[in-house]
């Protein structure tokens, strides 16, 4: 029989591909990749929902662990966060949905690999990009983008196959993963306006500002409040805090792969506030090289990894200088919690640069004489003084 | 008799300066620089000190609108944030400042130029290289950094020539422009603390949010809220605004240019608001390889700008890029603001590349058929694709 | 009747097209744009030819001065040579021919435009991309690619048609242009050989060295040899001069924009004879950051230009800052031509930094004092001091 | 006694201060590193005479290896040609040099280092920089810089002590190590001429043309004509064979630390041709992408060494990079030397991309229909084509 890994969510798309591969003959694996969005109770659900649609045999692989390993771990050493706002939550955790999926499709020699996406947007391509990669001799099935078809047909077409589930679309599309939550709707679809409050996960509960030490270690978060746990897990703790006070939410305007420009809400407290925190402490631990060069490269880290091209081998030569440059990105981070925003309040570590050893700035200075500090000057400014003194016309 | 012109500000240090070189004999012309930090009152406050201090002329330098057109304008056009947090509030309106100093001196025939920085900071290297590069026939001064004196001794020496006014030393010293205010103290002086709320200028007086439009024409902020009026007006309108709700506070900390880190806090409500403002119509209206390199050279721009070297030609030759960056960056900016935040929420705009017009986003698409789609997934993907099978062992 | 465009240049391909496009009913405009690689028998030749294929008219559009103007003058002002080795003598001139055609369709009202592109190369992109972006109203017709006739299907049918001329397919495919000429055949096939010396166009006829004068004006070649002409006659007064010599012959290697890996022999000598004297001259009147900036942003140029990419208007702006640079890149630089190579000799310049007035490097220097040197250097060092001490277990 | 190391070359100021420094009363270590430079017979020579000149201890160290491994290694992996032209020959040697010194000053708990620099130039800055940050305890002392002794003086104060040899000036100043050979003269001291062939070091024995074949593996030159030997001693052999035909020379301009321009003609056979043959093999087995950040990178790096900053960490971060980058560089290079140049034939590797397995550039292709190519273009166009129609008036 023809095996067949479809990548499975248990929505409308999915499901109408389940059934009408299962139908066309195909033995079906449904698999379903946890990069943090899934509860056990929802993966329970789709598991039991997937036998309903005819598939061989459901999976869920819990990828979390190997999501922060393999890409979140370096979009914090970047500091990542694309057109200086969006911690690439989606684009990220799709990357290794499809590496799991691709992997396994392998491991039990599927000859197909189907899809849900549409052909309008960038999953597609990150699909389709990685499977060719990884498994160019299995061949890719998209029912869903070769025949178009409207909500209300999948739904017929279902019903008329015995499945009359509720499939009614919810006014926000959501997508949640550890690196954080999109939200699309209306709004998102035009230019002018924001997403309303409601339309975000979490909503205000707490007005008492609270403080939070995020301690790391060569540049991870290896603890909160002084709790030690696995980074994804920290990662998870302090979402928890964060979301309490709707921190997070910003909406994101950028490139898509296909060339047009999109738009979609966030919200992504744990992101944001690692990568501020995280950045705070390199601030005070890099050479001012290190920051300039980490900043060119993260940025085109995540460019290139919301295009699909985590494959690129120029992205492990990127992951490697990050690496290397987090040998002493090590300490204390406080941070305040407040209501829809928060603040970063100072560092504590061994590798601080700003050290009253070496002189405080703008107090008296010890390190250096008036002499020496006008020796220093009068040489650093000796090109432009060449420049201006030959050019005097310019 | 030696003229000599002194960059004044009325301090203790440049007080000094005064007494001490008009008793040298020099002829002292003392001239302040307002980049936007000085009321009318504090000017005729200066001027009617500076001549207890026995200078032979004092003058104030209106250079808010030089401000704007040389520094400013090219801040806003390249979204400069130092370290991805400061607006380069003083070091910016320094460079200025200095220019305007050197070119009176010139106007003048003055064989002397003074200043009051110390030998430990940033600012010693603006005023010496800017001087050394626009005159380098004008010998520079610089007691404070000659004769490493301590406020005491300068408030004796004052004393015994008459000069009884009260320097008692702020608990923390300000520095207030148009592009924002700093604020140093006991707290920036170690890595671990932030400062108390009632260090910044402004505090809190509005708790219900507002919405306000920015209206930007080539990058250029050119209303707000409808209300036309040059660049920087509107931009201290909108300070005005925004300073009721204590947004804009952070503390930057960064690499000064003698080598050490440095920590200053700063508040500066307009240039962030006007910075994201721009930024997200920039998102809209421009392509994704204007967005890349122009966050690539704006970055140095502002380092290079921070460090003193306004003077490189290079900082020419990447304003020619980011002014012919600006054609399209035209339209309305909606920004809420909120107790110690705001928030965009979205934009208009002529030159908007999200039009639905050409596809939206997530939506079904008219632009591009399933196979246009595949096709244009399967050749993006070819380089990687041959990378991998090429590569298989790896 | 249906007006159609042909970028037309009497080989089989493009004859083919003609003729059949005839047949099928358009009113066929054939178009050749001399980008400096005909002659003016050469083009009577291609004009008598044309209508023998049937087309209604035949045009010759010569555009060289636009092809210096738009391009070449950038690739000078920024030095580029793609993988640090090719002058991109054949992707620029077709960007400027692509660019010709269409306006050329769009004055004519034609409604169809066609090119003799198979589906395999760089062409074909460079084609539509342009087209569908400046006249996305013009239907864009391809027969060769959409028909994947074989040589002598082609012959056969035009044969078939009254056209029986002789199409022997050359040794070597060569294109030429005043940006350099291209030479493809069996041994770019694959990596392995090089080009045998005869299939370069230029064979070597001086053997005695010969001394040439460039003279630069803000970075534009304006006389050689003292004598002044436009740019673009003086790209081919040198490229004579030098050809004598079989200067500039090697063979590139890069990325085509389909993704795979292409190698082409090339000779270009006056491209970059210019190029590298251009440079020296930049190294002597440009500052440190000039020179780096220009080089990262050229290097993209070149990618981009290169890839078709050339209506983007981050192109528009890198020009912007190009532009701006060369404001003192003016001057004579002396260059030796020897059989197969040349070098440098030097340059002299007003605006040339390297002014003995200033010190002369690795001579006694009288600009600053050893303990000025040693004050700079102190301070220039800080912050890896700090660095060392505080990590020093690293 | 107090314990004092000299980098000690044996030249007339190294000697000076080796004889002054030992009158002074210090326990002299006259310490000379091989980085290439020296014949065994040339370090016995500058052995005997620094006892003569009163050293307490002489030592030659060896560092080729270390040479190769710390520095030039690094400069291979990334082509770097300072301004394109300059392998960087003195200032990596120099860095290494200064390493070596420090260590065994360090080693043998001296508290004073002295080197024979004067305050103009680039070594000076390299000298004292890595002291201070390896060895911020131990005092530096510099005779030469802080004496401005004049040639003649030196000369007669060593003949006043007993030291009568032959110190006449070369009429070129020569510095030869393994990266190579710097010549400095008269015509390098201004702008405008060449150096004269015979100054030089090397010069045409052969006319014939010869083929060599060198062996890459993961970067590094482990075979030339496929004898197997260490890298370092490979880059010997290949400069014996490529100096018999006089390749390898040039002139340098370039920016000093200090800020003026200098220029330095060199020789540098083995370097340049090995840079060549290794960037031809990436343009066959990298990315894209990974050939243009290598670029960048390697562009900062070359500059930042020549700098003198080797010590900082963003050098580790960019080593990091280009190491990872090398993986699949392994292969053959095949070069032709000819009299005064070379060229390169081309390569094979197991890693080549350019494989005609998935296609051969501008022949017809299997790896994609035509469709699919309009597919590609049309959407890869997108952006570009929405940016012209929305802004049709620009």
């Amino acid at each position: 029989m023809k095996k067949l890994v479809i990548a499975y969510s248990g929505g409308l798309d999915t499901s109408y591909c389940a059934v009408s591969l299962s139908k066309a003959g195909y033995e079906v694996y449904a698999i379903s990749v946890n990069t943090g969005g899934f509860t056990e109770e929802e993966i329970n659900n789709i598991e039991s929902n997937a036998y309903k649609m005819g598939v061989s045999t459901y999976k869920n692989i819990d990828a979390v662990t190997s999501y922060y390993n393999k890409v979140i771990k370096y979009l914090i050493f970047g500091n990542v966060l694309k057109n200086n706002t969006y911690p690439l939550s989606v684009s990220a955790e799709r990357i290794i949905q499809v590496i799991e999926i691709v992997e396994y499709a392998k491991s039990i020699n599927a000859k197909y690999i189907a899809h849900g996406s549409t052909g309008a947007g960038n999953d597609q391509v990150r699909f389709d990009m990685i499977f060719q990669t990884l498994a160019p001799e299995i061949e890719i099935i998209t029912p869903i983008r070769d025949n178009k078809l409207s909500r209300q047909e999948e739904i017929d077409y279902l019903k008329a196959n015995g499945i009359d589930m509720s499939w009614e679309k919810a006014k926000y599309s959501v997508n949640k993963g550890l690196w954080g939550t999109s939200v699309g709707g209306e709004e998102t679809l035009t230019s002018e306006k924001p997403l309303p409050d409601s339309a975000y996960p979490s909503q205000l509960k707490h007005a008492e500002p609270e403080k939070v030490t995020l301690t790391f270690l060569k540049g991870e978060l290896v603890a909160v409040n002084g709790v030690e746990n696995n980074p994804e897990v920290n990662i998870e703790v302090l979402n928890s805090l964060a979301s309490a006070y709707a921190i997070g939410r910003d909406i994101h305007v950028g490139d898509t792969i296909v060339g047009i420009k999109g738009r979609v809400g966030f919200e992504a407290a744990a992101a944001l506030i690692i990568i501020k925190a995280h950045h705070l402490l390199e601030k005070h631990t890099l050479t001012k090289w290190q920051l300039q060069h980490k900043e060119y490269l993260a940025s085109f880290y995540g460019m290139h990894l919301h295009e699909g091209q985590y494959l690129d081998p120029v992205m492990r030569n990127i992951e490697a200088f990050l690496e290397s440059s987090q040998a002493t990105v090590s300490g204390d981070v406080k941070v305040t919690l407040k209501p829809y925003h928060f603040s970063l309040d100072g560092i504590s570590s061994n590798h601080d640069l700003m050290n009253a050893k070496f002189g405080s700035y703008g107090e008296e200075n010890k390190g250096w004489t008036a002499d020496e500090a006008k020796g220093f000057i009068k040489i650093l400014g000796n090109q432009n003084k060449i420049y201006h003194q030959v050019n005097s016309e310019l």
